[in-house]
């Protein structure tokens, strides 16, 4: 029996020998190549987090200790440890279990996590509130290096350091987010690994002098000069956090010894490990961004499965063809170059390309100051992580009307990320920007002729959504504000985006069922007055809007008001969307079916729709 | 002829003799106290940045170089000195100049500002692009202490010193941000507060070796060396920026000659400038957070005219009540103790309050993490300042149903603080968020019955909107979806919240010109079956729906496709509302008149609606 088979929670690796632990580490990482080779997911961060994971479930028991992790996608070490195992290869998959944290799959899943940057914040108040209600567990809060470009870690470890609260804070340090780490936070760090630790003084001292004893307050100042000596300050130690680093993070005795250190100080403490992504895995350890996250590989040659030509392979493609006519034109990204498509773009003109880091509040408010100064800024990101900037995009881009394109990737479903990765609410938060403009190409060819259309024909500030992967049947282009794509007199079918893929087919099915349908596509979502929409509709009377969003702020209740405030008098209306918003995992196709959008359940909306002309639920 | 007089631009400035600055300073003092005292405006934080910005206006031309300022509450000095003194009088009014920098006003302000810690990233954009465009101005960002605790600070300074573009960053230390300041970065100002400034030295190192000599790279290591034992590292230069500081702040000649230092430095600088808010006005230097923000006032004692009581107040005495009750409730600030009205839970509950500093982001994800851990936490925040939590509104509470209160202060319109500010946006964005319940009280004592609501009746998120002020004269409470408050035949009016007066005193109006109108509030504005709506409807068919938001996802266009997938035939509807979401500063009464929402013009609506029962624009 292997050693992995024998850990279904925290304290069965508390009973493991010094050589078990070893082993179970190589297990854990063999485990999980073979298993993400076929199920894809993110392998170089995992790989990474082996040690300090078993170290942490050394120390701690997971079923009642909080452990918060940041983003989460390196949490599969702990989902095997914590009685997953046997589930790992559903993993990202359709009814199987998540690729993040998630409290419902298991008690030892702290928190939800996805978004980066909020562990600290999370913790703080966990600590907070276990400290009010005079309980009895500990906290901690795993962040990466990466994650700490954001402001949002900023604020979480200022109140942390001030709060007394005790809690450690363990800071994976392997020097990239995604892609290589930039910023004055990536050099503060370098800075610090070049400093020695101190650990085991502190153990000897904490040892000799009791906190409790008199000595240990006659003494306390006296190591405060040592220690000051010993670990020049820095930004952790300054702010009022205890400082214990770097550590090597892949040594289990010194992880183990910090970590139980860290526990046992009672007070906010961070601890500084040095990782590498990709660990134990040479093809991953060479190329952490190439293996970050991946779809299906051969687990022995790393060979990546071929994936298909996505629109963010032609954004970069695109951008670089207008940047090369415009000089005004500059990139930015959010620590996100490889998953938006433009690195190519920091490959050709590196001057007038800029990582923010981990920073989407940063990227749309220094692109407002760009724009004000003449440049045409460019920030590609992703549906989900725009929602960090909705108030940049109100205060500083929209209330002076600044041209600013935002290049929104992965907008809709984004299929196995998950709940926290869906980019369902752009249309809705965008929708109410201030004379924001929305422009949603459904090929190849309208990404790059809508994009040309935002460079240079739009003033104000312009979102250009496509979504995760390529393009479908549908690959003309028809940049208007609405394109009639198919006649018909029985109802009217409205889309958007790649979701004129599915109505096409829709009306096709429903055709032979001999029902004529008009499909309109929008290609402009903003500022719209939906004319031909109405046109259609003063002629069939029936509405069916179908959408890849939530049903706040969708379209499709847009055009009902436009209509209704005309005075044109609606039958039988449908709106196909997302509802809440909350759209758990799984492949895009599955998700459309989950929530009838694809054709066939909307064929038999639709049908509905007509067959009796009367409302529907 | 005074001083003052003689000053219309940043040029003008220059010309002055040190004797004349000095007088500069105490007579634009003087007018602004004089003006404040009438107008009302932001007292304490102007009388604390005369000097620096003298200071500014003589090393640079704020025509042609861009000062961008942050939150930019003080930046009346730099009006006064650009060409604004004579209009002066009417700030804050409506059709007057504004209390925040406007680049309409005049090309001196440089950018917008009105929310914290924007101006680094805004500047560093602005660098870049002077930078890019081959053009030849200097770029200045200004930043209070308290906005440093702002993520976007952090992420704006880490990206600045990793930049290397030339820009000064002015960093304006009074050790608070409107209260006093909190956290981890307050104690790292503290800190270097008490260390030695090393300009004069570094002033003679330049003049002596310049940079483009041969002794200067000799002689770089020498002085690093020499830095790091004058000036111990601190966070800024750690990043990567020059430091400078600390400066007095109210010494002309210090602050000239570290700017103008600065400015020739030719990289990122940040500047640390100690200030006094209040300098120079005994009351407002001895209460600085009583006079940061103020109406009217006598101008010789400070004694400030009575104010009204408002919904924040009740707030504060209502929130105090039910703590008591249930010790599980906890409350957050960011930094708006005061303005939120919650100052006195501080008091009587010091351990059950958090103040985050200026940190939306962070507080409504440690909300969370305290909520998954069986608190009650209520984050009362300024409509507009929860704009920066939106996504963690909806990663971090949302998608784990958490149970937090978020009490949204100045939702609609703010009156004199202007667009920057408006509360117009929640109800749109709050909207999207998955399982968020929107409450809005109409009175105090709804207020009060809707906050016990949603403390212990709701699961999930929950926010209660009010509004800046009192009430009117509706002061019943009907804690209900919906409620009719007047029956009527002919059209459906539709309100919530205090718009509730207009909507009857209209309702008043048109019974006189023979209309009936039956009005419904809505006391939850999500979930909302808007059950009662559609009955009244279906008896009148005419909606009008009167909103201070901005139109997108507006309640009005709810109702609407509520109804129309009922099936309801609507002869004639007409929302009102505040349109795109951009509304200048003025009197409410004036900013609601000039949008249409006041009685008179609502009934105005109303009877269009209803005397031709057809379409209207």
């Amino acid at each position: 029996m292997s050693v992995i088979e024998k850990i279904n929670c925290s304290n069965d690796v508390k009973e493991l020998s010094r050589d078990e632990l070893e082993l179970l580490c190589s297990e854990l990482r063999k485990f999980e190549i073979e298993n993400i080779a076929k199920t894809g997911g993110h392998l170089a961060s995992n790989l990474g987090a082996v040690e300090f994971t078993v170290a942490l479930h050394r120390v701690y028991d997971s079923s009642v200790d909080r452990i918060v992790f940041d983003v989460g996608h390196q949490c599969y070490a702990h989902k095997i440890i914590t009685g997953r195992r046997d589930a790992f290869h559903t993993l990202r998959q359709y009814g199987g279990i998540s690729g993040f944290p998630k409290p419902h799959e298991a008690v030892d899943d702290a928190f939800i996590a996805g978004h980066a940057s909020n562990s600290v914040s999370v913790a703080l108040g966990m600590a907070r509130a276990r400290t009010l209600n005079k309980e009895d567990y500990n906290v901690v809060a795993i962040i990466g290096d990466g994650a700490l470009t954001g402001g949002l870690a900023f604020e979480g470890l200022s109140n942390a350091a001030a709060s007394g609260e005790p809690m450690v804070i363990v800071l994976n340090d392997n020097n990239m987010s995604i892609n290589e780490n930039v910023g004055g936070t990536s050099r503060l760090l370098q800075m610090m690994r070049l400093r020695p630790g101190y650990i085991s003084f502190k153990k000897w001292y904490r040892t000799v002098f009791k906190k409790s004893s008199l000595l240990y307050r006659f003494t306390h100042r006296f190591k405060e000069w040592l220690k000051s000596w010993m670990l020049p300050d820095n930004i952790f130690s300054e702010m009022g956090l205890e400082y214990l680093g770097p550590i090597d993070g892949h040594n289990l005795d010194s992880l183990e010894k910090a970590i139980a250190l860290a526990k046992d100080m009672q007070e906010p403490v961070l601890v500084h490990v040095i990782t590498r992504k990709g660990k134990g895995c040479s093809y991953a350890e060479t190329h952490p961004d190439k293996y970050h996250g991946v779809g299906s590989f051969d687990a022995e040659t790393g060979v990546l499965s071929a994936s298909e030509i996505s629109f963010s392979d032609k954004l970069g493609e695109y951008l670089c063809q207008f940047a090369e006519e415009d000089r005004r034109i500059v990139a930015i990204t959010a620590a996100m170059a490889g998953g938006t498509g433009i690195e190519c773009f920091a490959v050709k003109y590196p001057d007038r390309f800029f990582d923010t880091g981990i920073a989407e509040g940063h990227a749309a408010a220094m692109a407002a100051g760009m724009a004000k100064q003449c440049l045409i800024p460019v920030f590609a990101v992703y549906s989900t992580f725009l929602q960090r900037s909705y108030d940049m995009l109100i205060h500083d881009v929209s209330l002076q009307k600044l041209h600013v394109v935002f290049c929104v990737d992965r907008a809709g479903l984004v299929g196995s990320d998950g709940e926290t990765h869906q980019g369902v609410f752009d249309v809705s938060f965008l929708s109410s920007v201030p004379g924001m403009t929305i422009l949603a190409p459904a090929s190849f060819q309208e990404l790059h002729d809508m994009l040309g259309y935002a460079l240079h024909d739009i003033d104000g500030p312009v979102a250009v959504r496509y979504p995760r992967g390529g393009e479908g049947a549908y690959k003309d282009s028809l940049v208007a504000a609405e394109s009639v794509l198919r006649e018909g007199s029985d109802l009217t079918m409205v889309c958007y985006g790649t979701m004129v893929n599915e109505v096409l087919e829709a009306a096709n099915k429903l055709e032979a069922r001999g029902i004529s349908a008009q499909v309109l596509k929008l290609g402009m979502l903003r500022p719209n007055r939906f004319s031909l929409c109405l046109e259609s509709l003063r002629k069939t009377g029936r509405l069916l809007v179908a959408e890849e969003v939530c049903q706040s702020g969708c379209i499709g209740s847009q055009i009902i008001t436009t209509a209704v405030t005309e005075g044109i008098e609606l039958k039988a209306v449908k709106l196909l969307n997302l509802g809440s918003g909350i759209v758990s995992h799984g492949k895009v196709s599955e998700l459309l079916q989950e929530n009838g959008l694809d054709a066939a359940a909307i064929a038999d909306r639709a049908q509905v729709l007509c067959g009796n002309g009367i409302k529907l639920q």
